[in-house]
Order: C-alpha cells, then structure tokens, then sequence
C-alpha cells in the first residue's frame, strides 16, 4: 500500500463526464490499495468566467477579492469530485485549502505556501476516505483566503505530497508526459521515460508547459518523485525524479523553444560599474522581464548591452528607456522583432564540452544565423530568426539522436 | 450614524449591472453616514445551475458536499460587489460565512446558527470599511462549511443585525414591501407602512413569501426592527417591528391566500385516545406536511378527522393510509380536490371576537362555501373552493377596508 497525491487539471475534470473519468481512475487506484490524497483544479474555462465577472465590475480588481473569487472554481470541483466518488461507493471527504490545513504568507494572487497542517487529512486518511483538496489556494494566519498563482495547483498538489509523506505525486494533464521537444511541431518528438528536476525546470521555463517550475522545484527540494501523465488516455508518462540510471548517458535529453522574442541593443552606455544594474533595476521596476543579457565593450569609455524580451513588452520597454536617457546616459537603442529562442537540455552537458560546440556546428550547416547566445550548465541557449526556429529544433533533434530509443544510446 | 444590515436577494444582484446598482445604493447609505454590514445571495440562478452539476453527478449528493458546492454562489457574490464598491471609492471587504464567524450546528443543508463571533467584522467596521458577507453559510465547530437552508441568507442578515446590535435591518428584494394582500390577484392591494412580527409570521407562513419565517423569528426574539422595499425602485417599504402604534387600531392587516390544498377525510377511525397521535405520527413519519387539522365525533365508538395538505402530496398520502389501515382501523378516506387556502390577519382580533363570524358572513353574502375553519390568536384561516379564492380575498378585502390609507381607519 502507497500514499499516493494525484492531481488532475482544470481540462481533466473539464465537464461531468470528465469527472466521472477521474472517479473512475481513482477507483482503480484505491482498488489497487493506495492511500490517495486528489488535487483538482477548477473546471476547464470557469476561471475564465470568473475573470470575465470581476472585469465587469472594475478593470482593477483587488488582489484580495480576486482570490475571493477564483478560489469558488475549485471548491466546486472538489465537492463534485466527492459525490462521483460517493455514487461509486467509494468513501471520499472534500476540503477547501483552509480545510486541508494549507497555509500562505500574507500576500495576494501569488502567495507561497508556508507550512501544512496535515491533521485533518491524516485522520480522513486514517478513516479510510479518499481526500480531495482544492488545489491553487490557501489560507493565512489571519484567515484570509490567498491564491498561489500560475500553476498554484501543481505547486498544491507536490506540496501535499511533502507534507504527507507521499511515496509519489502523480500530475495528470492534457499531453502523455514530458517529451524530447514538442510534438506539435516536431513529429520526431518521443516522449521520454524520466528526466531529472534540474532538466524539467530548463524545460518548463523554456516552455514546454507541462508542469510548472514552482512545482518541480518543490519536488526536487523535498525529493518527491514526479509522474506527468495523461488522465485521458492509459499509457506511462514520464517520471521526474533525482537519479535517472537508465538515460544517464544520453548527453542532451530535450529541445525546448519560444517564439515572440524580441532583442533590445542600448548602445553607447558610459562604462561605469553600475552601468547593468541601473539599466535593468530600471526595467524591474516597470515589471518588464528579461531574459538573455549580453553586454559588449564598444571601446573604453562605452559599452553596448542586448537582452531579450517578449514582443508585448517592446513598446513599454522602449517607453521606459527612453523616459530614463537622462539617467542611463546611453546613445541610441536598436531592436529586433521576430525572433525565437532555441535551446538544447541534458544534465550530461556538464562533462561534455562539445555540446555547444555541436549545436552552433548543425545551425551554421544549415545556414541558421545566431543571434545571441546563453549557456547554464546543463542548457545552451541560442536566438534566432522565428522563420528558422521550427528547422533549428528539428536538425538539432535529429543530430543529438533524440527520436531512437533511450536504451540504443547507452 | 447609524449601524445597518443590508440584504440584498438573488434577483438583485443577478447580474454584473444589478450589482452595480447594489454598490449605488451602498454608496448612498454610506454618504448618509452609516455604518454598513451588507449580506448577499447567489446570485439569479447560479445556485440552480450548481444543484444540475450536482445532479449530472449523482441522484442523491451527500449534504455535506452539498453543502461545499453551494457555498461558492454567495462567495462569487461577496466578491464582485466588494470590487463594485473599490471602483467607487468606497472601502469594503468581503467575508464568506466562516471568515464572519457565523457558527452553526453540526448539521448540513438547513443548519441552525449558534453563535456569531463578531470580532473580525468589528475590526472592520472600526475601519471604516463595508463589510460584505455571504449569506446562507455558515461554519461548524469542527470546520465544515454548512448553509442555512430556505430563506437562510435573510437569517444570515437578522442574526448578524443582532450579533453586530445594528439599529435596524433592511431586507431589499424584488417586491416593494408587505402587501394587505398579494396584488398580482387584487388590485386593490395596499402596502402597509409596518406590520408586527407575529402578522409578518402569520403572513409568511401563509405564502405571502417575502421574508422567511426564521428570519422573522429570529427578528422577533432579538427585537430588531426589519424593513422589506424593493432594490430596484426607490420608496419606502414596510417595516417589521413589535410596536404598530399607528396602526394598532386595524383589527384586520392583510389576507394570505394559497391554492393547491387538497382535503382528506380518514372516517370512522375508532374513538380512542390515541387516534389523531397514530394517525399523525404515520403521516409525518413519511414526511407528509399536513396543515389544518379538525376532528368530528361520528358517534360514540367512532371519529372521523379531516386534514389539509398540498395537492402534490395526495398520491402518497392516499398510498400511506391504505397501507397502515389495518394498523389505523378507519372505516373509509374520501378526499376533495382544487381547494384554496385563504386567511385574515391582524394582532387586533385578539380583543375583536366578532372578527371572525364577519368573515363567514362575507363569504355567505357571496355564495362561497367554506369547507374547512381553523383560528388561532391572529388569524382565521377558512378553505374555500379553489374558483372562490380570489373573490373571497377581494371581498374580504374590500369588507375588512384594507385597501383606505391607514390614517383614516384609526
């Protein structure tokens, strides 16, 4: 017998026959004789409607009552989740973030959970029930109502797992699990059998957009074992977890990519020491995020800095810059639209010097211009034109043999 | 400066527009200076498409979960109108039932209120803020989220009116106020100014469906004055208090009426001391609500005892008798159909003992059979065949002068 944490998505419990699908998985799954805490998510677009309401009412809701009112979507989830249960005979209880004991810091619309009080669950556990727990949301000292923001219910659910002593936490989605790139563009794509957290942060924060990165870091802190798979169809997903034994060998393990990425040149900035971080304090400052930085020495006296942003940011971005000349000092600012990011991931790059080397090799190959260039350990990171992206992903695919069988690489 | 509950129904607060001019009404009692506790339904019909998810899911949902779905609606509530009033420049704060304190029995879907702990709400109000809360919902001593039942969010408004000792509480609605009678029937109809609780209970229970018996009861114990008028038009309503002294000389305030009453007749039960107790006790055993109540002595070894209840109800009841016969010994059940129910009311009659035989007599000069009589302090009720109904309100309406202005029956 396992305690298990599963948690189920707002497409998953999308409608009644969806929820109907999950009870029945769950059933299977205490038939099996585990221990099953649930996590669900509000009911496919209905925090959309809830969004639509609130900016009926005034175009700048309060955080607080935004939480009011998006916590509703899964409180109805969970209490329908309970009565499909119920109707199979199996006993299940339902609790709100409050009643699961998950509490927050003070802080609206993108609160960090602080601390769970397991008692209530470990004594539904203990009554034999399934417990389902609205995901996304908590409750502060004070008794206020918070909401953990993006993908607040991934977070909930690897959370729960910790706090619970769960021996996994399993994430049912949309897609099969985590795969080598996205398959929506590149057939090519196989998904993988595990991956390491490290390697599924560099790929959530690329985009893959299966799990999010809050969560991943949760788990790999508290060391829980992390399956992504698909709650509509039954096939393995992929495990994310700290040893990955069988694939270790396999020195890039994933391609991620982004479009709608735009690089931003501040040229002639006076080479003093705080040149970089008065620029960029003066873009957080307007909540302009930044991806890749580079700055070159255009001679003694100046330097040249690009980063990346997103398109929608470009105006505002510019805006700002140029309301901040006076202070920054700089010469001119050049952009350009209409670029993508690439990048290759495995945790095997960190004793393969090659990899970057490789990668820059199949790109000029194919006469894929690059624009900037960042490197982690365990990721490098290219830009380059958006007409090239989807070629770009598949050659370097196809080159890092990513679409053979994992065991054929060992 | 004054301390006032609000409620607001479901009706008037059905859409983003009505909650919008909920917020006007807000902001115009706040400009007056009062301090303002302000009580909310679901809003129009989400609760009913909340009862249809249920549904979908299982015939029968356990009421605890029950519970858990329902209490989203008012929560949706409390939320958008508190983000209505912020874009008003009006400080508010939304608390759903728990975070009001409102505690109630361990029971679900028609919990009793047992304490409300209004720290938090005081705090509030110190702060010169609005407090919204939602209505129907409250929570138990261990932490589950219940609701009132029918009429609960106007009980929600009276027990916080009380909790929170405000001056007065407002009940707006869809209807402008108490009528002497239901003036989609009788034209003649007239608002009254105020009326007593116990006319109010009278006029409740009898299907004027204003307010909720509880509601009035609970008014009623605590001694706070309650006003019902409308929230789409503005005049003033009716105001529910112990002291009528304008109109302590009406002996008559208003006639209740309702159709659907069938009468069954249980005859030549024997002449024993527990005869009405068995009979009765079978009858609501199987939840079979039964109204007016009268016993006739057919001869010395027998009775037959004659009862009213709501047309929907015969089949069962019929089925309920026939299968207890052996147990109950009645001879035969006759049962008469398409009856109404219609009833005179007013605190005066206690020192006006002709009131009643003036009624009958009415009905007499109007050819209107009466089938069945039932008094108590305040109130003679008689069933009449359903095609009389709206004449014998009409012309006992019209004999009982309910429709002068007040002042000049005094």
């Amino acid at each position: 017998m396992a305690r298990i944490v599963q948690k189920y998505g707002g497409t998953s419990v999308g409608s009644a026959q969806r929820i109907e699908h999950v009870a029945a998985r769950i059933e299977k799954a205490v038939a099996h004789g585990n221990e099953l805490v649930v996590v669900v998510s509000a009911m496919g677009k209905s925090t959309d409607v809830l969004v639509d309401l609130a900016k009926q009412m005034t175009e700048s809701p309060s955080k607080r009552e935004m939480d009011m009112l998006l916590s509703t979507g899964e409180q109805v989830t969970i209490s329908l989740l309970a009565m499909a249960l119920h109707k199979r005979g199996i006993e299940a209880i339902s609790f709100t973030g409050w009643q699961a004991g998950i509490k927050t810091e003070e802080s609206h619309g993108n609160a960090r959970i602080s601390d769970i009080q397991t008692d209530r669950m470990e004594a539904e556990l203990g009554n034999g029930k399934v417990v389902i727990v609205a995901g996304f949301q908590g409750v502060t000292q004070s008794g206020e109502i918070t909401t953990l923001g993006r993908g607040g219910s991934d977070t909930t659910a690897v959370a729960l797992a910790a706090a619970l002593k769960a021996s996994r936490c399993e994430i049912y989605t949309d897609v099969t699990g985590v795969f080598t790139t996205d398959p929506r563009f590149v057939k090519q794509a196989r998904k993988l059998h595990s991956i390491s957290y490290d390697e599924m942060l560099e790929m959530a924060n690329l985009g893959a957009g299966v799990l999010h990165p809050r969560a991943v870091e949760f788990a790999k802190n508290y060391e829980i074992p992390l399956m992504v798979a698909s709650s509509m169809v039954d096939e393995p997903g992929t495990m994310i977890e700290e040893e990955v034994t069988m694939e270790q060998n396999l020195v890039v393990r994933g391609i991620a990519f982004e479009n709608d990425v735009t690089k931003i040149t501040v040229a002639g900035l006076p080479n003093k020491i705080d040149a970089l971080s008065t620029l960029f304090s003066t873009l957080s400052k307007n909540q302009i995020n930044v991806d890749i930085i580079i700055q070159n020495q255009s001679d003694d006296k100046h330097v040249d800095i690009s980063f990346s942003i997103t398109q929608s940011s470009l105006k505002e971005t510019i805006a700002i810059l140029e309301e901040a000349k006076s202070e920054l000092e700089f010469s001119s600012i050049h952009y350009e639209e209409d670029l993508a990011k690439v990048s290759i991931i495995g945790s095997g790059m960190v004793s393969n010097p090659g990899v970057a080397a490789n990668m820059f090799n199949v790109l000029a190959e194919n006469d894929i211009f690059i624009k900037m260039v960042s490197t982690s350990e365990i990721k490098v990171s290219v830009v380059v034109k958006e007409e090239d992206m989807v070629l770009a992903v598949e050659m370097l695919h196809q080159a890092f043999q990513l679409a053979e069988e994992e065991a054929a690489v060992v």
